[in-house]
């Protein structure tokens, strides 16, 4: 137990991104595990978005398209982006959620396998992902699931469009990425990534990897703020040859002919529908500012450690009380989380928000962990498995307040 | 001219609507006609946004989906719109952009007429109602588009859906919603209404005049800020008898139970997609706190008598130089806009905008000026029209830096 908090200790005195901590406002005396649900708040965010709301909309008001550079937004955020997860410039705008942005790309990439109308997913995905593909596909085509590790072979030459989240939402399991788009275009199959639990976490190779599509979140990793606009990538070979059948004005080539033909835009562009929500895009282009100078093999190499660290932590102090690892024990196999499956894991994570440490739930039993090397120390892991052994020793979440389902949970 | 002027100072005086521009931040010197393209920043948005950013988002982080009632805010701020656009609570859902809205309730429709997958419109609606519409409809429907004039006369029974924007973006024409649903409804149509320039405008009675469906905008008059999120309205009896095909995890029956399979949510829910942007929409939810107290039948009565105002204003300052009025003379047959065909009118509206007067352009060569009752004096349009005369006499329009087109027009 001191052992594990030396080792914390020493880990955090040596950790190169220590000082990117500041850059964030932490809650007086909270232990946060949940940035992979909702970042945490960059400290000079709250004065940029004052700035937009009352100098940019309230002073400049319409002139604020032009003068405040509103109409770019989507593609300088875009941009931005781009950069984290090894996407050319011009290749991802910032636009819609994340299920609408899929929905788009999902539609691109049917209409380019037309005699193939089946998608392959693995039935671990965010649910919101296979809805999508139910709701777009209507009764011609075919979303086929199967287990995690049954993937590369289910690649058969009758799949039009492979749909997965890189990162799994429960266990945390990474699926290769760079290896799946190779095998699914050797058959001609076109790849759609959801990077929901990507982006930010740890460095993303879409350019080598080859993927044709790709979605991602603004308010997990990214710290844009509840319900942050998403993003979306297509393949810069791709994007004059696709199309999105949600024909919005601010995809049209000349948005303000106001032409009653829709042409698609060049580009990236042609994916973008109606106007933007520009505060919070503003708080997400604020806050991708804290990835200033930082180096996202770092940012892994932290993550990895301190995964190690959390797992070790657990062991240690709560392995006895049944809680099981649910996520893979290479930290090369995982994204950016740590989860276990927990008997009443709902009502031991609510007692262990009660006590200050904050990780997510997700049915059945899983509590789940996000790591967020930017703003942790190593020594809160160590502090969170602390609290959560003691919550199991002493039965604290068998209380009705624990027990009690929220709305969201 | 002085009559004018002091018929404006004499309505003024007696204006029951007068203390409601006390609740927003006018920029000093500024005379801003264009909340019909993005409204005027009330005075208390910028408190609340920035508490939703610090405590909201800095301090509750995750717990504000419950302890903010983030999760809820779509419905709720569904239901204080719904009272402006006489809708019943849990009618209105506030989701997504305009675009993106329309797309969902177009393929509802369509899919409750499966014979009868022709859409009718105008040709003057704007264009990202057209083009939605020509994304969803694919090959195996038809767009038919007739003059604003003969949509009643287009109203026949291989018709499935009428799909109109009630107030004309340029010339700011109304649309009969009443006459024109019932008409629809008899012959077994299907009604979408875009109210994007009439929700805050004057009263809507969506459910008066039994419109299936309905889409509109957070940014104009509802003064949401940039980009604000936009509505959806759907029929309450056809609620559960619909679906859309943005099968999102907002949309599902039970979002935090995760199942596989998608449910749409009863009622409006299932018109949900995808996580919105929390800090625009609690923009828009601070806004509307400025229709308290506001009695519609006084906005409308004050935006048709400005309008009529503005109109003989313009008549004598600048009726010598081409201008022409491209609205109904007729208030009633107007929403709350008068716009002008006016040559040079994108130079002309540049030079106003610097003498201080904001109005919008729109193609070809159309001036337009949105009437915001609650923030604008009758003084202020005199004022408009006597700046539009003298730069029309004095062609101060005629610069290069006037005609040159920025990126928004």
């Amino acid at each position: 137990m001191d052992d594990l908090k030396h080792l914390a200790a020493q880990r955090d005195a040596h950790d190169p991104l220590a000082s990117c901590r500041e850059r964030f406002v932490l809650p007086e005396g909270l232990i946060y595990l949940d940035g992979n649900s909702l970042g945490v708040l960059p400290a000079h965010v709250p004065e940029r978005v004052a700035d937009a709301v009352s100098r940019g909309w309230g002073q400049q008001l319409i002139r604020g398209w032009n003068a405040e550079g509103w109409i770019d937004l989507p593609r300088r955020v875009g941009d931005r982006i781009a950069r984290l997860v090894g996407a050319d410039k011009g290749s991802v705008v910032c636009t819609d959620s994340t299920s609408v942005n899929l929905a788009k790309v999902l539609q691109a990439a049917l209409a380019m396998v037309p005699e193939r109308q089946v998608v392959l997913s693995d039935t671990g995905n965010f649910p919101t992902d296979l809805y999508i593909a139910q709701g777009q596909l209507g009764q011609s085509g075919q979303l086929r699931t199967v287990a995690h590790e049954d993937i590369a072979g289910a690649l058969t030459d009758d799949v039009g469009v492979l749909m997965l989240t890189e990162i799994d939402y429960r266990s945390g399991r990474r699926h290769d990425m760079a290896d799946l788009t190779a095998r699914a275009r050797a058959l001609g199959i076109v790849t759609i990534w959801d990077l929901a639990h990507s982006a930010g976490a740890f460095p993303v190779e879409l350019r080598q990897a080859g993927a044709d599509f790709a979605v991602g979140c603004g308010y997990k990793y990214l710290n844009g703020g509840p319900g942050a606009p998403g993003f979306l990538y297509v393949r810069p070979a791709l994007q004059d040859r696709v199309n999105s059948t949600l024909t919005g004005w601010l995809g049209h080539a000349a948005p303000f002919a106001f032409d009653p033909e829709y042409r698609p835009a060049a580009g990236i562009d042609r994916f973008r529908v109606g106007t933007p929500p520009i505060l919070s895009m503003i708080a997400l282009d604020a806050a991708l500012d804290v990835w200033d100078g930082v180096n996202l093999d770092d940012v892994r190499a932290k993550s990895c450690t301190m995964g190690d660290l959390f797992i070790a932590a657990v062991e240690t102090f709560a392995d006895q009380y049944g809680v099981s690892l649910a996520s893979p024990r290479d930290s090369a196999l995982r994204g950016s989380q740590v989860a276990w499956q927990c008997p009443n894991g709902y009502a031991v994570m609510q007692a262990m928000i009660d006590r200050g440490v904050i990780g997510g739930f997700r049915e059945p039993d899983i509590i789940r962990f996000g790591l967020t090397p930017l703003y942790l120390k190593y020594a809160d892991v160590v502090a969170a498995a602390e609290v959560l052994g003691e919550i199991l020793r002493d039965r604290t979440w068998n209380q009705p307040r624990f027990r009690a389902r929220a709305r969201v949970t």
